[in-house]
């Protein structure tokens, strides 16, 4: 059984919980899937760690959980970029949960593409590159030529909700007419309690307080989140070059004081979606607040759930639902993108 | 761009539309996936045509259509079986679309060996072959060995539904501890009516009556064909050995006069149900009639639905559901099997 050498970026809520699995399950990966992998370098913001027989995974995340850096590791280069790593030795997987932005892509766009310069398959789980530059990482990976590395990313979108899997493996042959998502969490989390009456501030500042929100929410609540994701679909699996800013974008901010309670005493829902709409001129595509009626399928979403719908022509309506893990959730799509491109 | 030659048994209602789908979408085929396939042989129960330039798509659907057999085609060999095909002239791919049955498998069981042990890949919509000899199937195919020729039964678990897509490919690296799928359409059918107020035969007759339900509906009333998909779920997915005799089943006629109305009336539902629970022997399979709450996925799903759920470790609960398409549902699951095969 070949051994698989992987690298791995970012070891923040997703990364952390993605090393957890890669201790916890190499007997599943070996008996199940006939998969060997050993992590031989690993770098966050404070540095990167080398060792060509395989790091110590407990240490790694020991250090973390004690809110030290890998640059602090005894061994490690502090500063370092795992880009280091991938040109000085190369590997057969580069894994990338840094948090990106999605201004400039950074730092996983540079990751990914020197990576799948050097015919290195890659992992991400962030959205910003895919966003931002799909039609240059698909030039250099299997999205243009199967001769070329990998590149997954199912876990940008929705976490381990199978919405890449389901759009790009399962509607093969279809037309897709009609696409909508759930697909943002906090947002979830607002609208809930909003339906119960607080108004979007207090229900942001209560989510806050329980360590559900960013510090800065107008990502989620402006659609900016859900828009990236939209954009992720657009490009990859309806095939349409999309920018973000192609896509007519609502928020939270665009609700009338007290919409989501009234919604629900009326016997509706009021949930942030992401829609693409087949029109003569190609997909129409738009994020925001929509009331959904009790017989939609994401009507009975839970807070912290997520979903993605496609009606097509030959497969019918299509309907993908998970009640996700948060940051395990990611870290699992990593690992099943993992072993998708490991597996002999 | 190699060209696929393809053998196809079975031209009812799924093989028929299977063809049409060739016909219309060989530009699909080879500008998103880089396929191009020729209908080389078919067969039906009176006999086979053969033409290594491909067959002409029109005329087999217009005989079809007109309720005539293909040993009837000028050219064909009446009488003469797909096997027959396969051992004379090979092919790149075998498609098995006969209806089987699910005491001895045929003609299903001895098209896939034959063309498996021929080193051709097999796509299936029928359940037969894979309910009583998995074991076999997989050891002559990719699903024991990826140098073995591929294996794909996607139509034959709920037409469309990502049933075996959801379980192979997306929960990989899960552990699975529940699984629920409904699956049998007709059963979903007498009950809508039942919930109304008709009783089981009354409502099992206007479906006949509608074309609907088959001459003997003992196979779905009765928890047969629930079962069976249960069966395949199980020896493929959750990797464990079953018979269909080791399946719990329990059928519609277990159910009290008036029950799904009363459930109904409490603001419940009564759904055939199969389940997989892991215990500490394995999973307890088990297929019958079941109450669910408004709360529960599968809740909402209208007549001609299904869906699957599982519940897993590291991915929550994943959820697929599909508003089906018949027979064409089936074609659309048999030709997205089709291209994963192909695809360079």
């Amino acid at each position: 059984m070949r051994t698989h050498r992987l690298l791995l970026n970012g070891l923040g809520n997703v990364g952390r919980r993605f090393v957890q699995l890669l201790r916890e399950r190499s007997e599943l990966l070996e008996e199940r899937h006939q998969v060997r992998v050993l992590l031989v370098g690993a770098a966050d913001s404070s540095g990167a760690i080398y060792d060509p027989s395989g790091l110590d995974l407990d240490t790694l995340l020991r250090t973390k959980a004690a809110e030290r850096g890998v640059g602090e590791l005894p061994g490690a280069v502090p500063g370092q970029a795992i880009t280091c790593l991938i040109d000085h030795h190369g590997a057969d997987l580069v894994l990338e949960a840094a948090p990106t932005n999605l201004w400039n892509g950074q730092p996983g766009l540079d990751v990914a593409l020197e990576a799948l310069r050097r015919k290195i398959p890659v992992v991400m789980a962030s959205k910003g590159p895919v966003v931002l530059a799909f039609p240059e990482l698909a030039a250099l990976s299997d999205w243009t030529d199967p001769s070329l590395p990998s590149l997954r990313f199912s876990g940008a979108v929705g976490g381990c909700l199978p919405a890449i899997n389901l759009t790009h493996r399962v509607l093969t042959g279809c037309h897709i007419h009609r696409l909508e998502g759930v697909l943002n969490l906090s947002t979830g989390i607002y609208l809930t309690r909003m339906e119960e009456g607080l108004d979007l501030d207090a229900a942001i500042a209560e989510a806050q307080k329980a360590g559900l929100a960013e510090a800065d929410p107008s990502l989620d609540v402006d659609g900016w989140d859900l828009a990236a994701k939209l954009c992720i679909l657009a490009n990859t699996v309806l095939r349409q070059p999309t920018r973000l800013e192609d896509i007519q974008r609502h928020g939270l901010r665009d609700l009338a004081q007290g919409e989501p309670r009234n919604a629900r005493m009326r016997g509706e829902r009021i949930l942030m979606l992401a829609r693409a709409e087949l029109t003569e001129n190609g997909y129409r595509l738009s994020v925001g607040p929509e009331t959904l009626r009790p017989d939609h399928p994401f009507f009975p979403l839970q807070m912290g759930a997520s979903g993605l719908l496609c009606d097509t022509d030959i497969q019918g309506r299509q309907v993908v639902l998970n009640a996700d893990q948060g940051p395990m959730g990611t870290a699992a799509a990593m690992f099943r993108d993992m072993i998708e491109i490991c597996e002999p």
